[in-house]
């Protein structure tokens, strides 16, 4: 470990003694507690002969066991945030896999055998809907779309080849004798781990491209990649699973197509769900102007469920999830109330991001108990190189053909990146947990291979793509939103397109876009949102925000102005305030500023403990009387030092104006 | 049902077919679930011979039964929101019992057992922790300390005096033959029941209290006493339970000694706890500016694991909930930024309502299963006439004890309203569901009793409290924060109240709380709050929040006056908007409004896609340009309409001019 230790900074060094101390004070409390939710928590307040303090572990240990996990969750991260310097060099989800590793190493020589697995359970059913929701609900659904064709090409046609090469070569590989003889797997076991280890992961995808920022484009076809692959893997692994299960010899040619079909429905199946839910929740947030407190549970209830119920049917609930969230938000969004909003999305990147901090924990506890897999160097190996070789020419071929139909092609350096940034995590590895020992004889070796490939992925090249981007010059994204003008142009290119498409006679994309937006204004929108807020113009609000935002920036150039300035009768604090010192001269200038700024001694807004609404008062005769006095001062100043020049060229003067740093 | 349906306004029928709908739909979903968190979900993605679709019940069961039951309960409290009218009359808790009544009936009807029962261990483990950290975090601490005297003795006094007098009436009652003989029960047993039903109880006072809106001082006693009363109850009940278990015979005196240690231990010990965690809680949050985004998450976790530790010692968890609330809150909201109190304060009274809707709703549930107890007329009629009389009169001794210290005593009224709102709930409830059948014999007995009293306080009371308030004419609450007038004035007044203790030799309250407040400044402050908000004074962000909300107004008058004025040249639209129709009208004032006040096209501010941070852009120089330019806006309409009238009496008119409607 003192590699280790020398290359981290103070307070990661801080970090892990803390975190240490923090994980076995927790696993002291755990004693006997062996999975994560195994629920019947003995509902009995303790019973027996009377004792004054009784230890009621087994009461409170499953919610316990969980807010504990959580909590190093939340530590890790506040420590790793300590040096901006050193996290802006380190992926989180490095220095997380390591934490993990670390204790899982403490746990392991502390109790001699591991408590805590990533579970498939806890992943699929409460981890990975909370990173997927928060995806699919703040995904750009223009750009999204836009590149839709790009997207479903890489998911679909790339998964099934990466998955079927690297199944039949391991297997081919295995005949040539470079894997072991214990490897006890034939063609269906590599297919089998072929598809599953072939699908890039959401989770790591998000985790490093959010620190790399690559442009839009590219970001969007790895990440859309990432999720709408999930129908791929779920339905490949299934069907393998069963034709692993009943031998090879008794699959047919109708299974081959029972699983095509399997596909067809739950991809389509499962987006439907989605979008089905997306209406729903799109039409209830309609009606919640009374009681603006349940929008936010409302929006993570059917988003969840939407992931749920498409998981109850077998279909695929990332797609599911994914297509609820972009379908709903722009919707859910216009109809919430802005703290709402703001809940909403702090939550969710709260949620989301805690979830992947756990996930990554897992994962580097998971790799140390070694109980749970078998090592073969060759397999290993011939893995690691199957996948990124294959990664390598399906991203090239795909590229080739997508850039004969794309206007603006996939360059050289973006194959690079997409080739480089496939990267494997938490749902392979879960899948493979997932397997059943008796059918997949190689199961251990399977697992062990899949550890070392997320490692492999998430740390070497997580690690690496940052100054790969810069060394080959990637675009980077520049991180703002169209400004008016932009998106205006952009309508009206949309527009022209639709109409040159319409001359040539075609059917195009923008064609149906056109329709689609139609529709949504015609009868979608009216149906789902607020009436108020659909005869709501977009201009407006946004003239609007700029207009507050200035005000507080003229309010707060007047405060420092008078601040500066401040001078006025000086009433004796002291009889208020009796402590002596440094903050004697900070109530001085307030008193200063108060004097001079406020009229009268006034009421606040009436405030209101409910919990059901969140009331702001009403507002009152006393607000009239600060905006006069304060437009008065304004307009003292403002007239003393600049009314003049404005006079004289009202017009021209303004830009040189500002950046003379008014 | 048929008064009932009578007495609703139409939404509330509707409510109720819909409400159905969705519980039938979840119900026929659930088909074998039993409870509600017998986790062990099966983690398997089903097996078996391949089939195209498969049905994954037990797989997703935890989850979707979880998110279903809070779905239902969110959906009740949007519907019960449209008629206001209907609900400032009918308090939302009768309708949510009522609805749990319905809901259960249909149940029962439907599947001939009744699945759902207010489970004990998802009560004191998820729903209370989450009802009583909205209620410690957001107590109002000054006027919960300045009343605690008060509070105390009606939460151990008065709690102690409900239960002994309670449990031997009903002794006595039974002797004298009242109560059935089948009622097997001794007086132990009475008085395990009496000390259950003694107790007032937090979630019903709140859902009760905060509709009815009487004054602060007056919530504030019986809000304190449900919840510190809680150590009182904890005790009596454990206390009684090990003696009916080892048999009246065996308790010796020290046995009762023992009793009263417990309670100290019990009380104090889960107030340390509660405080100790609101220190860390408090210091941890000095140190997340870099990870703001885990602040919410990070108050959540520890407050609710206040609340567990506490009851994995045996201790008041309320009581360690509470004060870890009350604890942190000051030094915590300080150190959060602003979004994230927004999160937290949404996030809270979120859930917090979404609990006490479950919990009424399954109340409702529970009394309609006939097969958990069993009705004795006598002992239902005597219990509540006995924990109505003993309120009333345990209520006007105290208070007349109370009143020789109180400067400001407390009125008849008062104690008439304290007598008749003191609700049981579900405390009480799971409490007694928790009794043990064979140590216990007439436990379904006292069940039966248990939910008579509740509905009948909850309902009845809960019902007529307001007119009764009314007709009373009790001080009702104002609802508003204090001044910063009167804010001087207090810290003034308590200085000088401290001085006058000081000289009379005293070391009373007023002594104390200003060695408190020095402490606080000197020592704690310092190591709990973050450097910038330490030197940060109050009476400036006061200044500052009034001059924004200023500010904005000021922006909202001049779009008015632009709106209503608005003319300028009107470039076609058309060429952007293709629909015509109502939507042109606005866009065209708009655009209008956009011609007059903006420059130039401009960019918003940057913002950025990341999970870790929340970044606001940095201020830019375009900026500046809005700013200069709407002053010069404002500047020259200010200036033509009422420039001269200013000039001429500058300080006299400013209220006149106001209340003309400005």
């Amino acid at each position: 470990m003192i590699w280790f230790v020398n290359a981290t900074t103070q307070p990661c060094i801080l970090l892990y003694h803390i975190s240490l101390l923090i994980f076995i004070i927790v696993q002291s409390l755990m004693c006997s507690s062996l999975t994560f939710l195994d629920g019947e928590s003995s509902h009995q307040h303790g019973g027996g002969g009377y004792r004054i303090v009784q230890w009621e572990w087994s009461y409170v240990q499953t919610p316990y066991i969980i807010a504990s996990w959580l909590l190093v969750a939340s530590v890790a991260k506040i420590l790793f945030h300590f040096s901006q310097r050193f996290t802006t060099a380190v992926p989180e989800s490095c220095m997380l896999i390591l934490l993990g590793l670390v204790l899982g190493a403490v746990v392991l020589i502390a109790s001699k055998k591991q408590p805590y697995q990533l579970d498939p359970g806890l992943f699929f059913l409460f981890l990975l809907p909370t990173i997927v929701g928060d995806a699919g609900y703040f995904m750009p659904a223009r750009l999204f779309f836009d590149n839709l064709g790009a997207i479903l090409m890489y998911a679909v046609v790339g998964t099934l080849w990466n998955a079927f090469c690297t199944g039949f070569c391991l297997y081919g590989v295995k005949m040539a004798g470079v894997i072991d003889e214990k490897v006890n797997a034939g063609l269906m076991d590599f297919l089998l781990f072929g598809a599953l280890i072939s699908a890039v992961d959401p989770v790591a995808v998000i985790a490093v491209f959010e620190e790399v920022h690559v442009n839009e484009t590219l970001f969007i076809i790895v990440f859309g990649e990432s999720l709408l692959n999930d129908a791929v893997t779920v339905v490949l692994y299934k069907v393998y699973i069963s034709f692993v299960e009943v031998g090879p010899g008794n699959v047919y040619t109708a299974d081959y197509f029972k699983g095509i079909a399997s596909f067809l429905i739950v991809s389509i199946g499962g987006t439907l769900v989605g979008l089905i839910f997306a209406i729903i929740l799109a039409f209830v947030t309609r009606f919640t102007k009374n009681v603006r407190i349940i929008e936010p549970l409302f929006i993570f209830l059917l988003v969840y469920l939407a992931y749920l119920t498409a998981e109850l049917f077998s279909l695929s609930a990332i797609l599911s999830m994914t297509f609820c969230g972009i379908g709903c938000n722009k919707y859910v969004e216009a109809n919430i109330s802005q703290k709402s909003r703001t809940t909403v999305k702090y939550t969710m990147k709260t949620l989301a991001s805690i979830a992947e901090t756990i996930i990554f924990i897992f994962l580097g506890i998971s790799a140390v108990d070694k109980s749970k897999w078998a090592w073969d160097t060759g397999l290993v190996v011939s893995t690691l190189i199957f996948i990124l070789v294959f990664r390598a020419v399906g991203v090239a071929g795909q590229t080739w053909f997508l850039n004969w139909f794309r206007l603006v092609p996939l360059e050289k350096i973006d194959q690079v990146v997409m080739s480089y940034g496939g990267l494997r995590g938490a749902v392979a590895f879960a899948l493979v947990v997932l397997l059943d020992k008796e059918h997949v004889k190689a199961k251990d070796y399977f697992v062990a291979t899949t550890i070392v490939v997320v490692f492999f992925t998430v740390m070497f090249q997580g690690l690496t793509i940052k100054p790969l981007v810069k060394w080959l010059k990637v675009p980077r994204s520049t991180n703002r939103k169209p400004t008016i003008n932009e998106e205006i142009h952009e309508r009206a290119f949309d527009h022209i397109l639709t109409a040159v498409e319409d001359i040539a006679g075609l059917n195009g994309y923008h064609h149906w876009r056109d329709k689609w937006e139609q529709f949504d204004k015609n009868y979608l929108s009216k149906l789902l949102l607020r009436k108020s807020v659909y005869h709501k113009s977009e201009l407006w609000e946004a003239y609007q925000k700029i207009n507050i935002r200035d005000a507080i920036s003229v309010i707060d150039q007047v405060k420092v102005f008078v601040r500066e300035n401040g001078s006025g009768v000086c009433l004796d604090l002291q009889v208020i305030d009796t402590v002596p010192g440094a903050k004697i001269e900070e109530d001085l200038e307030t008193h200063h500023v108060l004097v001079e700024n406020l009229y009268k001694p006034r009421r606040q807004y009436q405030s209101h403990y409910s919990r059901h609404f969140m009331t702001v008062g009403e507002k009152e005769r006393q607000d009239r009387e600060v905006f006069q006095r304060n437009m008065h001062n304004r307009l003292e100043s403002f007239k003393s030092t600049r009314y003049k020049r404005h006079k004289k060229d009202r017009r021209s003067c303004h830009t040189e104006d500002c950046s003379n740093g008014y």
